[in-house]
This record gives structure tokens, C-alpha cells and sequence, in this order.
């Protein structure tokens, strides 16, 4: 099979790759309907985050069941299924807490920008869909897989309450769709952080009730100024830079809650600072799984359009145009058609 | 009047000053029957924390209402009360929040190691008791003033739920009045880490179910032992310093609590070890004043017994003697009789 594999900074090839077949009882194989590539594929892309060897990329998908392991036996071929970036068994304590990106048994699924993807833990992992989607329905499917999924764990960590005041830092597909996220908890109103016109269109679009273009010092004076002094009862952090972090705590009020969902780089927290600003911190990977059967509800009953956050389709054999146009901010988001 | 002062390290004086008196017309003079030393005390006392000019000591008091300002209409001398260390107006939006701590109009109330205190935003900060406690019933009402106070909020802020497993980190007043908090609020199992054979007693007749004397990585994994390789669903952050607040994160459960109330010297935390613990941080400066309420009528019925944890009670003239035994260890806290 054809398959975008990342050999170095910038170096993005679609190449030959075996295809995938079931190492494990518990493993299943997926035909993908849809891929996509994810704001974190920038990080190695970048060479911020060095790579050892080739790396096939891809850890968002949605598709069709091809072939289960002998051990899977609540899914079956031909079914239409959305499983997101961590395998997990969804039995263990971890997953029973609710953090199946935690579980004890968890397992990165990569290289979904394929035709085919082995999924490991398939019972656990995959959700299935009631019939077969229209292609129209495939982007918001597929958003629920990572980006959707993110934003409404991010708007959970930052305990979104109906009435509350939200603030969102960064406009990326995370961001925005932590706009959405907050709407459909029942915000009251939702503050997003943008600078480009493209994607502040599409945060009003998703819920977004102002739009602050400020960043740093004059960012935080500006949510002070737009939430009498106080700050906002609930802040999600979709970047995970240091400016963006500060940014985000510092715009929660005092016994506010900031949930961040941007893989931290480099960030470090000054634990006396920290102490004072008297805020709720939550965060982490998150655990889509966990939100999954709910936002597949959501896509399909047509009552939220995550998939509105793909600006850019593309066939799989130029998927490096993909992460051109996102590098360069070209495009909010790329969807991959193997 | 005699009042303690700190002129440097290990430098405490028990020397004149001069009575204080109303300077604004929200605040009161107490007569205090019952002052303390404070954990935090012994930063500046051990020079950790350095101090520009000689420091009046002392903010933890209960004591007897000696006069009020002119706007001070809801107290009226003769009263018994309790007030904690941030003086609050109690109307502010941040106080009405719940985090009087972060007062938009908060004023550190120093210099309570004395027989008289000024006390801003009388109205706000301090509780009336009903009568006239009995001598015996002193300690008690002091501990609500800030180590209960505090330690409950570590509860609170771990979010301490009926059944569930908690860990405190920390075997001072704050760690074991956390303890006898845990357990008010129904906690479980509650594991304390101590290594002092009288602290680990305390902690046991507070409700400690375990007791762990191991630290760092071996404490973690002794807590892990006993928590089904888990960690706690609540951990309690009672010291402040680095090596206690990676044990208390650490020691958390994947979406378990953090409630951290020690104040922070020297920590800094890495963005990217806390993303992937999947723990929710809080903590900061208790709000005393949000739970002193119910602390004082926990106490005044005879519910529980903070007091135990003043294990050396010494006529004022004798504070230096009180820092030096917290100092080194010889006592859990030293309560002070101007």
C-alpha cells in the first residue's frame, strides 16, 4: 500500500509500505475511509521533536473493519468504526476512571495516513457507527477521532459550566473545536484567541461570542477588560508553547479552571506563581474514547459540524502538501483521502 | 504591650511595641487569647526566606473583640471570634467565589504573637463564636484559624470524596489536621507519610488507616503497593517543596486530585511530566474564611478535636523557645498565651 512516512525536518514522502495485518487476537485491520494530519504531526515535521527513523504518520481515522483477531468479538468486518490516537482495553481501572489514553495497556496507534491501519485493542478502542455514513458526514466523523475529542476534553478539564465564560487560546482545529465544545456544554460566553481572520470567522461560526487578537501581558489585560477585572471561569489551553500556557492561567479567574490539551514543549511551571493565581489545572492526552459514543451521536444526529475545521482535502499521494499548507498556516486543517 | 519579632535568622525577640490601634473604619482590635506558631513561620525564622526589616510575627488568632471602627456594624466588642491570615471584605466577586484568600481588597494580617491585634475588614474576616469558649476548647478554635482551615482545603482542593483513597504528603500540623479533614469528609482510606513515631500516633488518632515512612521514588511505589499499582484518587500537598509536590503528584492516580497548600519554595514543574500524569492540580492560599463557619461549629460541638496537634503551649514572653522546638522537631506546633 501507498503510505505518508516522515524521513527527516520538512521530509515527507508517500511511499510503498507492507500492509498491515493482525499480530494479535485482540488486533483488528480498518480500510480508512478518511485521515488527516494533526497539528502534534507538526512537531516532528518541524524537527522540534527529533525522529530516530522513519516514521509513518497518522493517528486520526475512521473506516470500515477489514479483518478482527480471533479474541474480537463485538465488532465485525464491514462494520463503520471511529477509534482514536490510543489504543485502549476501556476495562482496566484507568479506563474505568475514565482515562483510556492512560490505560494500562495503551497503545499509540500510528500511521493511519494509509489505505490500511492495524488498530491493536480493537473491542476497546473502536467505536462502531449505526449504518454506513454519506461521504458528507466523513469530516465530522473523523474530527470526532482526535481534534473534536480534544477540544471537548479540554472544555471538560476546564469544567465548562452553562452561563460560564470561556476563554480559548489557540486558533488551531483543536482550539476552535474547544470553541464548539464549549457551546454545547452551554457556555455563556466564549472568548477566542486569534489573529487570523480565516479562523476567527470560523470560531464565531462554532460559538465563539468575541474575539481577542491580543497575546501575553496586553492578552491577559484585555480578558481582564472583558470579564470585569476577574478573569474567565473557564480557560482551555490548545497549544502547549510556555506563552500560551502563562496566557491561559493567567486568564482564569481566581478558583478558575484551565484545561490544557496542547502537548506541552518546553514548558515549565514556576510552582510559587502558580500557587497564587489559585486556578484548577487539568490536562493531559486526551482520552477521546472516553467522549466518543456521545460525539458520534452528535456528528450524526447533525446537531454540531466539527468536520467544518478541514479547509484543505486531499488524496493521500499528496499528503505533503497537507503539511506544507498547515506549516505554513495555509491551512486550518488537512484531510487525507487514501 | 509584648509582642514577637523577627530581626533575622534564628533571631526571634519577645520585645515592646507599641498597642495598635483602629486606622481605618473597617477594622477592630482584638484582644487575643490564643496565638501560634505557623509552619510558614519557620521559612523566615530559618532565613530561607529573607526579611528586609524586623517582622512582627504571628497570624493565626482567636481572641476577644476589644473595640471596632466606625463602618464595623455587624460585631460588637465582647465577642468571641476567629478570623484566619488574609483579612477579606467577604463581598468582593472573588470572595463571593469562595477564594477570600484572593481578596480583591486582601491584607495579610501580621503580628498576632501579641496580647492585642488590628485586624482590617473586620466584618469580613472574622466569625463570631456563640459565648465565651472554655479554656479547653481554645486550642480547637485556634487550629480553625489557619492549620485546620488549610488542611481542610488540601481536602477540599484533592476533592476528598466518601470512600475514596487519599495520601498526605506532609506530617506538620497542616499534613495531619489534612488527615483528621480526609476523614470528616468520609475519605476511605487515608494513608499519612510520616517518619516520627509521635506524628505517625497523631495521624493515626486523626483516622490515618496507613502509615508510609518511605519518600520519593521508594514512597511512591509504596504507595502504588498499596493502591492496586493505582495511586490515590486524592493526594494532599502539605510542604512546599519540590521533592514533596513530584511525591504528592506522583502518588496521584490518573484523574485523581492534587490539593496542594504548601507554599511553594524552589518548585518548578515540568509541562510535559504533569500532562502525561492526567492528574487536576489545585491549591494556593486557603480561604479560610470560606469554611471557618463550619470548622467552628465542628469544633464548638465537640465533632472533632484539632487542638491535639499543640504539643507545647508556652507563655508569650516565651515564643523564641516555641520556633526553636518546631525548628527542630521537638514540637508539632507551639501555642503562644499572651
Amino acid at each position: 500500500m501507498r503510505a505518508a512516512v516522515l524521513h527527516g525536518p520538512r521530509d515527507l514522502r508517500v511511499e510503498d509500505r507492507a500492509d498491515p495485518r493482525i499480530l494479535k487476537p485482540t488486533d483488528a485491520i480498518i480500510r480508512v475511509a478518511a485521515a488527516c494530519v494533526c497539528g502534534s504531526d507538526l512537531w516532528p515535521y518541524r524537527g522540534i521533536q527529533p525522529i530516530d527513523a522513519p516514521m509513518p504518520m497518522g493517528h486520526e481515522y475512521c473506516g470500515v473493519i477489514e479483518e478482527v483477531g480471533s479474541d474480537v468479538v463485538a465488532l465485525r468486518p464491514g462494520q463503520f468504526v471511529v477509534g482514536s490516537f490510543f489504543a485502549s482495553d476501556n476495562v482496566c481501572p484507568v479506563c474505568a476512571f475514565g482515562y483510556q489514553s492512560s490505560c494500562q495497556n495503551a497503545e499509540f496507534v500510528g500511521g493511519a495516513q494509509a489505505p490500511f491501519l492495524r488498530v491493536p485493542l480493537a473491542q476497546g478502542t473502536l467505536v462502531p457507527v449505526a449504518g454506513m455514513p454519506s461521504p458528507e458526514m466523513l469530516p465530522g466523523l473523523l474530527a470526532t477521532s482526535d481534534v473534536l475529542g480534544t477540544g471537548w476534553f479540554a472544555a471538560i478539564a476546564a469544567q465548562v459550566k452553562p452561563g460560564g465564560t470561556v476563554v480559548v487560546v489557540g486558533d488551531g482545529a483543536v482550539g476552535l473545536l474547544g470553541v464548539l465544545s464549549a457551546r454545547q456544554l452551554g457556555a455563556g460566553r466564549i472568548v477566542a484567541m486569534s489573529r487570523h481572520a480565516d479562523r476567527q470567522a470560523l470560531a464565531r461560526e462554532f460559538g465563539a461570542t468575541d474575539i481577542v487578537t491580543e497575546r501575553g501581558d496586553d492578552g491577559v489585560a484585555r480578558i481582564r477588560e472583558l470579564t470585569n477585572g476577574l478573569g474567565a471561569d473557564s480557560v482551555l489551553e490548545c497549544v502547549g508553547t510556555q506563552e500560551s500556557m502563562m496566557q491561559a492561567i493567567r486568564s482564569a479567574r481566581q478558583g478558575g479552571h484551565v484545561g490544557y490539551v496542547g502537548v506541552p514543549h518546553g514548558v515549565t511551571l514556576d510552582g510559587e506563581k502558580l500557587f497564587f493565581e489559585h486556578v484548577h489545572l487539568h490536562g493531559g492526552p486526551a482520552p477521546v474514547r472516553r467522549y466518543l459514543p456521545h460525539l458520534i451521536d452528535l456528528v450524526c444526529s447533525g446537531r454540531i459540524d466539527p468536520g467544518r475545521v478541514f479547509d484543505l482535502s486531499l488524496p493521500l499521494e499528496q499528503a505533503a502538501e497537507g503539511y506544507r499548507a498547515m506549516d505554513e498556516r495555509r491551512a486550518i486543517k488537512a484531510l487525507l483521502r487514501p
